[in-house]
Order: structure tokens, then sequence, then C-alpha cells
């Protein structure tokens, strides 16, 4: 739904926006803000099949775009910033859904920031919207109601039903990792998690993964096998083992693991484990 | 969502469209339609404050409205159609977030039904739309995706990740509701209660509803005490015997009694008893 609230929310008297294009979410962004405004691509890596992130100085920023948008993990290439970019005075705004909570992130640096539950917040339907107060109230006159931050900032997020189960199964969420020391803490476990899937993969010659070092996802680790016609039996002996969801993307093909706040550092050790075992009899 | 997303759908090369006013989500949808389009106003019974609702012979229908849009029951004012007005080839849109899966309903004599899951089907964040497929594909051409129909139907309601959970819950509702003999025995039970609600009213000269008795919902019941310096201690009372959230909305003050069919018979005796016995020791 913010694909649409962005335009109509933050254009104001401007015509045009940059756009980072680093992945499937990026492009759909892309796709529904080119029914509102002139789309500037600021910067683009579908040359390299989405393996890296564009690094400052690649970017080509418009300074009268009416604001800078990038997907800061895309979950399907598995590709995520490892920097946040510098927009000078061009608001900067950041689909974090699959990046939010998993580690500390300077808020200061957004314009506005926003996450879809799913990942790891709580239920699907609910999504969190982070704005810098001055970037109220510009909405075009069209704007449904509902679509409108302003509205949601001057009623509490209550102008409609909210999705309340939603919302306290968040609140749960957030006590949750305030008990296990806060993102200083997740990020330390999230960063050994990924690091850990990361080296069983590069240690291997059996298994791949196409992203450059920098900017490998900690969330979504997609891999391939050296032969995919072992695909099916690796799906299923990982099933056995209780590994399961490790399909990749149709887009993509391979395997993808998800590894986001609510997989234990033990999840990872048992794939990487059974990664191993495979190898060693079926590689 | 939805009060926007009727006309952005609907009007095609309209220009005007029909609506009933018969209580709060009656006005709230007119003012969210104005932004699209012109409203004709069918009928308004803001005259009798909301105590009856419009008859057929009543209608000021205009031919050439894209639809006409009317809210099946007014949960504030506890006002609820007792008959689905005729439009002739003109749709016939109802707002029915608090008569959906109260009793049967033909849904053959509307275009487009649509509800809030958050009454008799789910938790809240979850809304349902029954569309007529003549009727899809006429978006205005800024509809923001999301917001066009068109986009669920031809996408199995997953263009986005949808709210799973909540769609768990309401297949649950479904499931109990189907156990205990689907609509028409829940229309029987439904209709019970609120006979047995409003006969406790009625035949006392100490609660009062003031809805014309045909036109009276079955599933908000807002009454008043004779001496509204009493109110306090009613609902103190009550919540003592576990009858809860009893206050009457802020704009029209008194109780209102929530029936939806999560409240089982049993409760609408206890509140009967209970408000016979504070006559007795208060009235």
């Amino acid at each position: 739904m913010q694909f649409a609230a962005i335009p109509l929310n933050l254009l104001g008297d401007k015509t045009s926006a940059d756009y980072l294009n680093t992945g499937m979410w990026s492009k759909k962004a892309i796709a529904e803000a080119k029914r509102y405004c002139d789309v500037n691509l600021a910067a683009d890596t579908s040359d390299n099949g989405f393996t890296t992130v564009p690094t400052q100085a690649e970017l080509k920023l418009n300074p009268d775009a009416a604001y800078v948008h990038y997907v800061a993990n895309e979950t399907i290439g598995g590709v995520e910033f490892d920097y946040i970019p510098e927009t000078g005075d061009v608001p900067l705004i950041a689909d974090m859904s699959s990046t939010i909570l998993s580690r500390p992130v300077d808020v200061s640096k957004f314009a506005m920031i926003y996450a879809g539950a799913q990942k790891n917040i709580g239920p699907a339907g609910l999504c969190i919207v982070i704005i810098r107060e001055d970037l109220l109230g510009k909405a075009a006159a069209q704007t449904p109601t509902l679509l409108n931050y302003e509205t949601h900032a001057t009623n509490g997020s209550m102008y409609n039903t909210p999705p309340t189960y939603s919302w306290y199964m968040a609140g749960l969420v957030f006590e949750w990792i305030k008990e296990r020391g806060g993102l200083k803490a997740m990020g330390e476990i999230n960063g050994r998690k990924a690091a850990k899937l990361y080296a069983a993969i590069d240690d291997s010659d059996f298994y791949a993964n196409p992203v450059t070092k920098a900017n490998r996802s900690w969330m979504n680790v997609p891999f391939t096998l050296a032969d995919a016609d072992l695909d099916a039996a690796f799906l299923e002996g990982a099933a056995e083992q209780g590994l399961i969801t490790l399909k990749g993307h149709r887009s993509v093909g391979g395997m993808r693991a998800s590894i986001y706040n609510a997989m234990p550092e033990e999840g990872v050790d048992a794939l990487v484990a059974y990664m191993q075992a495979f190898e060693r009899t079926q590689g």
C-alpha cells in the first residue's frame, strides 16, 4: 500500500522522485510510483543480476527530486545495503520490511522508514511508517483519507479500527526483543547467524551464493547447489530434519534460507550441519 | 479504506452516486465519496436523529447514479434496514460490517457487499469485498493498485502478502458458524437475543430505546436509563457481574449492548436479569 502512498503523500509540488533499483521490491515500488510521477532511476543493478548494491559514488541523484527511495534489503536476490545513502536535502525513504529490528539503525538519517510487519515485527497485515513530521500535510488532493499519513499521525493511528490483534502481537515481539538485550543483541546474533551460513556456502565448492560479500543480506540467504538435479533431494532430506521453506523464489530457483529474528542460532547450525552432510553423501 | 475505493473503482464514466444517510458510518462514507464525485443524498434520516431507516417510497434515487450506497446497520444509532432497497439497474452497494453472518442474506440483490471483519468474521484488520464481476475493470486511472478491486480479484487476494493469521482466524469462525447450523441458525439465535433485550427495554419505564421497532438493530442495542445520573452505578454494577463494554458511544451517551454472534444467548439473559434487578433496587 505504501508504494502508492509515498508519491501521493510526498511529491508536494515536485514532479519527480529518485528510485534505486536493486531487485524485485524496488521494481514494484518503481512501477507504482511511475503512475504518479516521473521516476529517475538513480541506480540500477539489474545489469549484474542484482548481486550488488550501488556505491554512493554511483548514485545519479537529482537535486530537485521530491525524495529518494530505496529498498534496504531485497528478499529474493538476498542483497542488502551496507551503508545509508547520503542524499543531502532530499528526503531519504527506505523500505525496511526485511531489515527493521534485525540490528540498530540510525533513524535520524531517514525522512521516512516503512516496514511490513511480517518479517521481524509480527503477523502479516500491519505496516509501520516512521515519518518526519515536516513531511506531513503535503498529500495530493485525491489521496484516500486512509492513505494520507497525516490522518494516522493526527489520530494516534486510530482513525479507523486498527488491526488490534496484530498490534498486540507486535507488542509481545518488542518485549521479547528487549528481554534478549534489544537491537544491539539481535544484531550480534543475526550477524553470527549470517556469517556461519555464508561461511558454509563459501567454504564449499558444492554451494554458491552470487552476491558481493559486503552486500549480502543478513536475513535472506539464497544459494544454489552445483547440480540443480539434486535440489529436490536436498529439500526432501532437509524437510525430514525439520528444515523447511528452503525452496528459492521461483524467479531465481535454488534455495533460500530466511533467517529472521525468529530463527534461533541453533536453526542455522542445524542447516549448516545438514548442508555439510548432504554434500558429503550426494555432492 | 473502502470509502475511497468505492468511488475510485465504480464511478466509471459517471459523475454522481446515490448515498443513503442513516448514521455515522453513512456520513463517513459520504464525506469521502464527496472528494471523488457528486453525492446525491437519496435519503437522510438525520432529521429524526437516525431513529428510522427511509422506506423504499422515500428514496429519491437518481437513475443516472453510478451506484447506490447504504449502511445496512448503523452501530451507534442501533438502526438497521429491514429490507433491501430496490435500485433497478443501478448497482446496489452495502456496508454490511455489522450485519454480515448475523443471518442469511440474499447476495444476488447486491452489486457489492463489503464488511470489516471485526464484528462477526474475525480480528480487526481484514475487510471482505463481494463484488459482481462486471463491475471490475472500471477503476479511475489514479487508483492505487492495492485499492483496485480488479487487482485482488485477478490475484486470488494474494497480490500482496495477505493478513494470513486474520484469514486463518476467519476460517475458524466460518467453521464455528457451520457447526452451529449456519446462518439460518445464527439468525434464529440472534433474532431471539435481540427480541429478549428489546422486550426488557420496552416492558420497563426505566429503560428506553428510541428506534422504530422495525428498524432496530439486531447487533447493537442502545438504551438509556430514565435518570442519567445512575449511568455510572449501572455500569459499575454490570462490570461486577462480568457485563462489560456497555457504555454507549460518546456521541449519544447512555448504554449500548453489542450482541454480535460471539455473544451467547446466555449473555443476553444475564444482561436482562441484571437490568431488571438494577431497576428494582435503583429505579
